[in-house]
């Protein structure tokens, strides 16, 4: 007997709101299985055990097969669920170029944001930790450079990050950038074609991605970082 | 008529090296273009026309067809060529475990081992520039957490990293963990089981592996930092 697929998520997570709406989107069966990471229900042994070896979300349990990394997940996903094609084609060539997209953006949006949101907002004012100017600075200018290529070369001459119509690449971008709503950074400003690719996504998406933000959208409206 | 495949890498890189080796084991058909990254080949608008937008190594280039990204190389290449079915497997399951590395490593080897060669190596003894200890430090932390994944996760109960067999997933792992020889770090010691490891990654993929590494072993001869 085949079970429902288990998703393994918190919408405090950039890759696990992509992954959110992807599945929603594709209309994949599964069950929702909340991890609160502020609760560290992701850092306990049963966790680490039964769930993900690494401790991290999001991750699937697709009868027994155990799965974590979002990027190897929708791969995963796409070889054995009827999907669009156009969310992650199977042509080669134009798989290859939503997979330099999902390569390059580990060490590129992931990483900028990702520090961006960290060194600005989740150590100094959910932790209440102190973090240097010069770290804060390093993550600013990591983030702007990642912002600068998706802006100037990404999105050249077309409206989504491949080509002519959204692909995952375009969900796991955006989730990253969407979080800076948290922080004082708008990374639109002086970058409209930025600004026009992520409503694309949004009105392409909703309801899902307005669903998928409801928790960051909250917590912005009320603990903006202090200027 | 079909234009030979062109590989566009310089040894000095560790995600080049790994694909150096894979064209060579796999046997595919490929014109070697050497870019002298330490001359800052891959910078000029040339490169950036013409080879790759985001000025960086390694790229190919298929028939006109150009593609950067190390990762996303691989599953063109496993889907255009004849390679043996263990270094990528075509399994769905299988292929995911593998997939998993390849995400797994861009934040935690990746970022980690070539962090502590920048910091340790690159920056103040190639490049004469003033590193702060903090620096080193956070790059060591990195590292080693990767490490120790890699030695008591992925490594746990199999020989390789994802099981009986080597894949893709190794030589990744293994280019960036060699390069530490140029430092004065020794990965090995404390985790014999990584160094079996890296061994047989050695024995089963030589003398391409020697070869690949030979800028590097050559630059760690002669230009050790000083303890």
């Amino acid at each position: 007997m085949s079970k429902p697929l288990k998703f393994y998520y918190d919408l405090m997570s950039q890759p696990a709101r992509a992954l959110y709406m992807f599945l929603k989107l594709n209309q994949i069966p599964h069950e929702q299985c909340v991890v609160n990471i502020g609760r560290g229900e992701h850092l306990t042994d049963e966790y680490e055990k039964n769930i993900n070896r690494f401790k991290k979300i999001p991750a699937i349990i697709d009868n027994d097969f155990k799965l974590s990394e979002s990027i190897a997940i929708y791969r995963y996903l796409a070889s054995k669920h009827k999907i669009a094609d156009s969310w992650y084609p199977e042509d080669s060539k134009k798989r290859a170029r939503v997979d330099e997209y999902l390569e390059w953006q580990h060490l590129n949006t992931r990483l900028g944001c990702s520090l961006y949101f960290m060194t600005t907002w989740l150590l100094p004012v959910l932790m209440g930790q102190k973090v240097s100017e010069e770290k804060v600075e390093q993550a600013k200018t990591q983030m702007e450079n990642a912002l600068d290529i998706i802006t100037n070369v990404w999105l050249k001459d077309k409206p989504f990050i491949v080509g002519n119509e959204i692909t995952v690449a375009d969900i796991v971008a955006a989730t990253e950038i969407e979080q800076l709503v948290v922080t004082n950074y708008n990374p639109y400003e002086g970058r409209p074609k930025l600004k026009a690719w992520i409503e694309s996504v949004r009105s392409k998406t909703n309801p899902h991605y307005d669903d998928a933000h409801k928790m960051i959208y909250r917590v912005a409206s009320r603990n903006k970082p202090k200027l």
